[in-house]
């Protein structure tokens, strides 16, 4: 089991990862992640892996006008499981979608896969 | 990506395992994996493997008085996550617990792996 100490570092991470999608930068995400790290958004699409391939994947997320907001976390041994919203602004319309993602981590914290849990029937377009 | 038929079953198939964690057997819940699946629960612990400990794991769960109820329910691909309560009375006291749960499938819709997200500190006893 991890310690208490690790526990506060993974729940740390993930509230990094969030204000990193909304406002920060791809390299800042990346960061998060381990290096030979896998990354699956959405579950069912082809994993990437790496920090290069990692960086480019959130290259499109950062580019979106996007808020997140963490709903519920858990945690586990080094897995933690999330249920966040995110709202994409665009000029014509506003996209909610409010996945689960699943993370586990390394010793050090760092992020070494994600999956991103949900369907395109879980948005809701406005 | 998996079809609109088959997302159907994977939900069906969460539904029924809740409500057999409630009311059924270890025998049903066992049914519901297929032959080399793997449980880790809580996530951390070591994973038990294969239909006759998976069985011989819930006969401990169903041998509690217990309600659940799915709160969020989320799936991409082969892999589902779920957000839900479990309420479980004994003579002296109520333990609610809302773990997130996240299972993968075979193509023929039984559970190959199923890791459940929480912590010690997310019991809330009354």
């Amino acid at each position: 089991m991890a310690t208490a100490e690790t526990k506060l570092t993974y729940r740390a991470t993930v509230e990094q990862y969030l204000e990193a999608v909304s406002s920060g930068t791809a390299t800042e995400i990346a960061a998060l992640y381990a290096e030979d790290a896998t990354v699956e958004d959405p579950a069912g699409s082809p994993p990437i892996k790496g920090t290069k391939a990692i960086s480019a994947f959130y290259e499109n997320t950062v580019a979106l006008d996007c808020t997140t907001t963490l709903l519920t976390y858990r945690e586990g041994g080094r897995t933690a499981a999330f249920h966040f919203r995110v709202t994409i602004k665009t000029p014509d319309s506003t996209a909610v979608i409010t996945p689960i993602d699943v993370m586990t981590f390394d010793e050090n914290g760092k992020i070494t896969s994600m999956i991103a849990i949900f369907s395109d029937s879980d948005y809701e377009i406005s």
